[in-house]
């Protein structure tokens, strides 16, 4: 491969479509000099959000008060926002809801994939996914309400489900530290000639790469909000609800805005259908106005194009890394087919931590998962092919220096 | 009792303690003009929320993006709210957090009082109690994990009790249509004498009226966060739990925040200690930073004082409307007894909910709940005599117009 330039870079950025260019300018810019490649933690702020908070919470909060409960769309919101998604994760525009936290709709979810198998009780699930998910589903198995079946990867998903038991297979679409990507229908698709359902994270992947929801035909999903998708810190979650699903249990957590007539004030639940049964208590409004912000742009966005996009900035990534830090012990932890990467391209280097923190003083944000993960997280919209050759300049300057050896770059920060 | 003028509820202010002064001035006005009586709906906002907003948004996540979880302190709040709330509640500074919404966290401590009383799975709860607190109980019922027995008030609790079979007594604290007040310490000891539990919502009076949990020995609470509390629309809510039950069971929805050591990334979940076992997903970012700004009022508070000007503006009220608007159909609905009622005086009024929307085209910001009654919420920081006098006469105008009759008043809206 030819080596990539600066100016190719320059050039990529100028090719990008008209359409691109027009979403970037929705987001705000960081802080000038900084280039932030954790969009895997905390996805880049719609320029938009600021005067809409200030918005809610003076014409809402402040003058409006309880009216807003019935005059504003505060109590649409977690539709609306799931309604504006849709596109982007393949969903019908009634098959999302945008509520609570990932860790409760997983929950949720497992219990509800749980209730509909029934008398199958086995979840099955990676050993090495992020805590969230595990911790989750082990409550649930601690309180006799399922079995655990862990598996070591891919390769053992289907002896796994061989035994006939298994309610639910809940997956991590990527891998928290490799990037590594299931392959969303092939594995659905296993689990359903097996008889199980499946229920997968999308935290890592939702708003980075082309998910098709419905194509994939998965049953339950969730997704954290605040990552790719850009809802804000601590944003509520994404919940996707096959539309064969609509009508099948009722949910575990049984709230007023899931009934399905909230201000009839019944005397007995009765589930709303799809995803909004899963809905529980009042909305988090000023959460919800930061990211109905961001849901407005992925709404006017191609997810195809997004998909390109976001495949091109990764392989651009890992041939710079490749030919300008050869040989300082980095080496793509990340499949190099982007079919198999989710939202971060990954890097193994023996001293990740330290190197995380070098780079944030030398103004690259990126993150690093013990032991030896290094994460760079691509954002299809906001990211820059000149950011990628910049940053790539600045660690190489940093691993030529041995600058990242320094005491003070040791300390425990996550 | 000698009729109450303009000139005394302006001495009523007047005579504020400086102490209550200054904390008013705490708040950002509502609108110019506008009476608001709907902190059981949306308390008033601390007027430094809107520049700690932008100084999240702008700061935190435009700038700081992933730092703000390591380096700003955002997986503090849950727990720092807590502890700035405490006082206020009769709570130790360990025995509270904020997190999730009301529905999710009666959830969570329902399931942690039936994990504690095991064998015993009956749940003792009001029938006409709020949807809310109903619906999360009957789910919990239909999945097979309790059994609920209904009692229609106070009288009969002791009855329920009886056969010995109960596991948790979940009550609101105030009826939210009457206001009525539960007595919390008697209730608690009530149930403890049979072998129960208790778990209070105290949605209607947390920031109303003298609280405390400690020493009324309740085992567990829930709060709505955005009532009297103040804590934005839709804010996160505040649970409560008994030191006595810091490491008695695991939680119902085991979640990475609510490890005993959470980025030590585990492979087993080990619950923290206290309430901090039911934090669950990443803290609503947002959300925490409006809520810090009310907690950090609350923490300036006496609650001793509070307490007895909401009762002073309570029997101020009732005054005025028995004085000023006899003979229009309206009657107290609430106890006349400040101990037994709530953050708000109810009054018994035929078409209600007429009334109220007439009200607030008149600047009286009130609520109505069905069939008939009018709620007038309190805040003990904010209210103002003369508000109450001035509100008074509105209505008093309304009643004898008949202007409330009209046809536009009649459309329906909660």
């Amino acid at each position: 491969m030819t080596p990539l330039g600066r100016d190719d870079c320059v050039a990529l950025d100028a090719r990008d479509t008209p359409g691109i260019a027009a979403l970037q300018s929705r987001f705000a810019p960081g802080a000038e000099g900084t280039l932030y490649f954790d969009a895997g933690s905390i996805g880049p702020m719609p320029a938009s959000v600021p005067a809409r908070m200030q918005e809610v919470l003076d014409a809402g909060w402040r003058i409006g008060r309880r009216r807003g409960w019935n005059e504003a769309d505060w109590l649409e919101q977690p539709r609306r926002i799931g309604t504006a998604l849709a596109p982007l994760l393949g969903a019908g525009a009634d098959d999302l809801a945008v509520c609570d936290s990932t860790s409760v709709n997983l929950y949720k979810l497992l219990r509800q994939a749980l209730a509909i198998a029934a008398p199958r009780a086995t979840i099955v699930l990676e050993r090495a996914v992020f805590p969230t998910d595990r911790y989750v589903a082990e409550g649930i198995a601690h309180a006799g309400l399922a079995q655990l079946r862990f598996i070591d990867g891919p390769a053992e998903l289907e002896r796994a489900l061989v035994p006939g038991d298994v309610a639910v297979v809940a997956l991590s679409h990527v891998d928290y530290r490799s990037s590594e990507r299931f392959d969303l229908k092939a594995v659905s698709q296993l689990a359903r000639r097996h008889g199980a359902l499946t229920l997968w994270d999308l935290s890592h992947s939702a708003g980075a790469v082309r998910i098709e929801l419905g194509a994939a035909d998965v049953d339950f999903a969730v997704s954290c909000g605040y990552k790719y998708l850009c809802g804000g810190p601590g944003a509520p979650s994404i919940l996707y609800v096959n539309p064969r699903w609509r009508d099948a249990a009722w949910p575990a957590i049984c709230g007023w805005m899931g009934h399905a007539d909230t201000f009839a004030f019944e005397e007995r639940f009765r589930p709303a259908a799809g995803p909004a049964r899963h809905l529980v208590g009042s909305p988090p409004v000023l959460a919800d106005a930061a990211f109905a912000a961001a849901a407005e742009i992925w709404r006017d966005a191609d997810p195809v194009a997004l998909d390109r996009r976001h495949r091109c900035l990764g392989d651009t990534l890992i041939a710079l890394v490749e030919q300008r830090c050869a040989g300082f012990g980095l080496s793509l932890q990340s499949a190099r087919e982007h079919a198999r990467r989710g939202g971060h391209v990954a890097f193994r280097f023996e001293a990740a931590h330290a190197l995380v923190q070098a780079l944030a003083e030398a103004g690259v944000i990126v993150s690093s998962r013990a032991p030896d993960t290094l994460r760079f997280g691509l954002h299809p919209i906001v990211t820059r092919y000149l950011d990628l050759w910049e940053a790539v300049e600045r660690l190489r300057a940093l691993l030529e220096s041995g600058a990242w050896r320094n005491e003070r770059f040791r300390r425990k920060i996550v």
